[in-house]
């Protein structure tokens, strides 16, 4: 699987289950969220508009993703809903390897580009570093329609945070389309 | 990092915050447990016994631990304890890969034998079967004070539990011998 194969297979609609511990105070709180995630062809004006932002030559960008969340989390009831934009751009010397684009989150302020990689065991690693964060978030598909994420948060160079998401497909097939499109590229 | 390696690296006390989502009821339930990994000697009569008891040499264990667990979990309040013997036993052809033997859990009717398998991402992936359960487990370490592990539980041929534990290694760094042993190793 490559990095546009495991994107087709994320789109759909997703009910996310969220647990964060919070390893210095040995805590753990829970969260709920629908996520949409629809794939953008690259030459969606989103993809292009990222890509200047970032100024990198939009021609480059293998596609794009746009996903959209809206759930809770138990510390706080409040709603976390928002959308960003993701565009993954190879490494001209290793496909399986790049940055990924994001649209700024709520937490940054600037633009900060990730990496991606894709692992043999088709395990899709996202890394972000900003200021004194680090990110590591690992990706996978127990079945086409169970998508599992793990992340692992650095600050100031600690482990603050481990969390696991596992992600249930909404109507429990994937869209014909879409199943039939990541099947021919399988 | 082999998996013995791995087993001494794991070797004492750690603090596990446990999460599991229960797919079908979209529900989280979490706990909390003490656990302490003792490696044991190949030659110890527990891992003798063990092997004897799976009906394998005991010259080609590789190494045993006992893992002992104190803890508890959310939906029931009762005290879960236990402690199981872990020996394994690697294929003649390939060292990475082998049979997990291991004593009985409560769950269980007879012994049933794992298999591991030793990732190139210095992973532990420890898969068992039995019946009408599939279980994969993932472990790995964030750091030599940090381990995770992942777990994903198929009942009658579908996914009904994803699990995520965060461990930390209690007193903040590994006993000196250990930690001496396991760096001449690695």
């Amino acid at each position: 699987m490559n990095i546009v194969e495991f994107f087709q297979q994320s789109a759909g609609k997703w009910f996310s289950q969220r647990t964060s511990h919070h390893l210095a105070f040995k805590q753990s709180e829970s969260g709920k969220s629908d996520i949409v995630i629809e794939m953008l062809p690259s030459d969606n004006p989103e993809v292009v508009k990222l890509c200047e932002q970032y100024e990198i030559d939009p021609t480059l960008a293998l596609c794009g993703a746009r996903v959209t969340w809206n759930g809770t989390m138990e510390w706080d009831e409040e709603k976390h809903t928002g959308s960003t934009v993701l565009v993954p751009i190879a490494d001209p010397e290793n496909p399986k390897e790049g940055k990924l684009l994001r649209e700024m989150g709520y937490a940054e302020k600037a633009p900060v580009a990730g990496r991606y990689k894709m692992g043999d065991d088709e395990a899709l690693t996202l890394i972000t570093e900003y200021e004194s964060m680090y990110s590591e978030e690992r990706l996978w598909f127990a079945s086409p329609n169970l998508r599992l994420r793990n992340s692992i948060l650095k600050r100031f160079g600690g482990f603050s945070m481990a969390t696991f998401c596992s992600e249930i497909r909404m109507g429990g097939t994937q869209p014909q389309a879409e199943a039939a499109s990541s099947t021919t590229n399988t």
